[in-house]
C-alpha cells in the first residue's frame, strides 16, 4: 500500500517581511525621492539584481505568460543559482507566486503561495534571490507580460526538481482571485 | 539685437534601427524561446544592462511620472556616464522619448523625438546607453510608473546640462498622441 502526501497550498498576500527569505518585493514605498525639478517620484533601489558568476551581465527580457487555470498539481520546482530574476507585471492582472526553501532540493514543508491581486496599491513585481526555490510563472486570467531582469553568462544556471509521485501538492480554486 | 534659434521637434515612430545611436527599444520579438513546458515565451536578453564604474551593481527602481501638457518648452537635457537606464512601463499609457547626440553637451541639431503611444502591439520600453543625452521623463495622459533598471555605485552618474536662453526648443502639441 503506497501513502500519498497531500500539501493543499493557502494563498497569501505578498509582504516585504513574509517574502523575505525568498527575495524582494518591488513595489512603490513611503520615501520616495524627488527628481525631475518635481515631477517624478523615484523610489531607489528597491532591488539589487545578483550576478554571481565570474564576467556575467544582467539583462533584460519580456516574458509572454499563459494562464493556468485552478485547481492545479504542482509537479515540479527550480531555481537559478548564479543570480537573481525579478519579475515586473506589465499590467494589474492578477498572478501567484509559489515558493519553498530546501538547500540540495526543494522541501515542500515550506512552500509558500502568495496572491498578487492586481488590486494591490502600486503594481507589485518581486525577485527571487539566487538559488530560491520557485515555480514558473503562474499568471491567472490572461496572457500575461512580464518584464523580466536576470543574468547572462557562462555556467548552468538553471537546477530544475521533479517531485516524487507520491507528492500530491495543489493550488486550489480561487474566488475571483481574492484572499 | 539677439537672434533666438528655434527648433519645433516632430515625434515619428520609436523602432530598433531609429533608436540605435540612443539605445534599445525593449518589446516582444519575433523568436521567442519557449520555456516552461511551453507556457511562457521569452523573449531573451532584449537589452544588457551598462556597469561601467568598479563594483557597481544594477539596480531596480520605480518612477512615478506627473504627466506632462503639450505643446511645452525643453530647457535642459541629462546623462548618465557609468550607466545604462532602462524605462519599462507598467501600462500602455504614451510617453515621449527625447535624446540627441554630442559630447561634451547635447547638439539641438540632433535631436529625435519618440512617441510611444501605447496602441504598439506590445509594450514598449527604452533602455538609454550610458552617456546618452535624454530628456527626463515625458509621460502624457495621466501619472505614470516606470520600472526603472540602472546602476548604483560609487562616482558622479548625472551629468545636466541647461540651454542658452537663445535656443527655444518646443515640443509641439500632438492629436490623440497620435503621430
Amino acid at each position: 500500500m503506497s501513502l500519498n502526501k497531500v500539501l493543499r497550498l493557502t494563498p497569501e498576500p505578498l509582504t516585504p517581511e513574509a517574502f523575505s527569505d525568498f527575495g524582494d518585493v518591488i513595489q512603490v514605498g513611503e520615501q520616495p525621492i524627488l527628481i525631475n525639478e518635481g515631477t517624478t517620484e523615484r523610489h531607489h533601489k528597491l532591488s539589487t539584481v545578483e550576478l554571481l558568476g565570474q564576467s556575467d551581465q544582467a539583462i533584460i527580457n519580456i516574458f509572454r505568460a499563459q494562464p493556468r487555470s485552478l485547481p492545479m498539481d504542482i509537479k515540479m520546482m527550480e531555481r537559478h543559482p548564479l543570480g537573481s530574476q525579478a519579475f515586473l507585471p506589465t499590467s494589474s492582472r492578477p498572478y501567484l507566486v509559489l515558493v519553498c526553501l530546501g538547500e540540495d532540493k526543494p522541501d515542500p514543508y515550506t512552500m509558500r503561495l502568495f496572491l498578487i491581486s492586481g488590486r494591490e496599491p502600486s503594481l507589485t513585481g518581486v525577485s527571487y534571490k539566487a538559488s530560491c526555490w520557485h515555480h514558473p510563472l503562474l499568471a491567472l486570467e490572461d496572457v500575461t507580460d512580464f518584464w523580466v531582469v536576470d543574468r547572462a553568462g557562462e555556467g548552468n544556471n538553471l537546477e530544475e526538481y521533479e517531485f516524487d509521485s507520491a507528492w500530491h501538492i495543489q493550488i486550489p480554486e480561487l474566488k475571483n482571485y481574492e484572499l
